[in-house]
């Protein structure tokens, strides 16, 4: 079993602009989570910020021996999450998960990148 | 509980000169961090540098169930961090928190980006 | 003996374009594996995919006192990895070892990066 | 005692190229070591290579609670790191410090980032 069952991004801002083509050059962050197990793996993420309480839980499966590319632009139920918005994460899995946060910033004309395994614990 | 209380980052340099619109573009350094408990975490942080005694105590709160987003370019007591040297940081926290390390670098026309999930340990 | 011997890399996506010279501006993906050790590492890479079984095992040796910058864009037995797909990848060593993941992007004229180093598990 | 006394940064690459004004826009490799203890820490580094032995030591010492941002390309003795080589590198301490790995390349017009918190064991 590869991975651990709690997850969170202390990090999470999504630009509110964007310059290149769609998609791929919208300025987003995703959580890439990767299930080696042979079962489904339920997940529920909530959502934190700077002056209210949480957003979620939002829930997923990631399939068995499957990697999910959880773009977090996406996220509609219970709520979007809003843009040019300071925000951290927490990813809990019934199953052993692995979590990479990443963010391509394409407010101005040459995208950048960040990105970092998320913090674990068990 | 998530998180650890004792984090470091050994990185640190906020750039003396930015390009693009304030104050979202201006170069910066932020702490990100995460308190997903049900009690307020009181936060101390420290400043090292190469060539003399540490800068602190850096007082704060994170509430709970909150994100805050530390931008290191916004200490100011006992004394700010100066721009274009290089310096380390710890996080010291009562109660379990999570810390993620990241900079923009607007030096250039373009910006630039790094992150990182803080080194942490019980 | 420094490292481990189970790491995963839940982010993975090599952009199918590029911008500048070939090859050192393509965009591209590695795996950076170091092996300190006084014996050779055999190493088994395993690639994992939205909505497909995964793909592998990919075979190849580290040796002793070596590091392998390892190009996802190189691997090609038992199948090339798909550009501008999102994947993960889990890479499983006899003896232990330390892994960072690196991307290059160069589809605008300006590269981004984004690394991290792996998470690892005994 | 925050901080561990092994580490390792498995990438490691100094572009052989630069743009912009030196030395700040230099195209370099760090690792940024903070010793927050009361006793100076004795650090070796060793630096391994694809199809060479290991490079070093090479012995630096970090003083009491002082951060100190190692440039690997200010590395002389015993001999300096190759540029445009691929290389992975071991920092070893008598004494606990936290290391954070970080690359500016600026061969291309606008400079890129990436950084880490290095691999960590007791």
């Amino acid at each position: 079993m590869i991975g651990r069952k709690i997850w969170a991004i202390a990090e999470g801002y999504i630009p509110s602009t964007s310059t290149g083509p769609a998609p791929e050059m919208i300025s987003h962050e995703t959580a890439c989570i990767l299930n080696t197990g042979d079962r489904d793996a339920h997940v529920t993420i909530m959502l934190y910020f700077t002056d209210r309480e949480p957003a979620g839980p939002y829930k997923l499966t990631v399939g068995a021996r499957r990697s999910y590319h959880l773009k977090f632009n996406d996220l509609e139920e219970p709520e979007p999450v809003p843009l040019g918005t300071p925000y951290s994460s927490t990813i809990i899995s019934d199953l052993p998960i692995v979590v990479q946060h990443t963010r391509l910033d394409s407010r101005q004309a040459e995208n950048a990148l960040l990105s970092t395994i998320a913090y674990s614990q068990d």
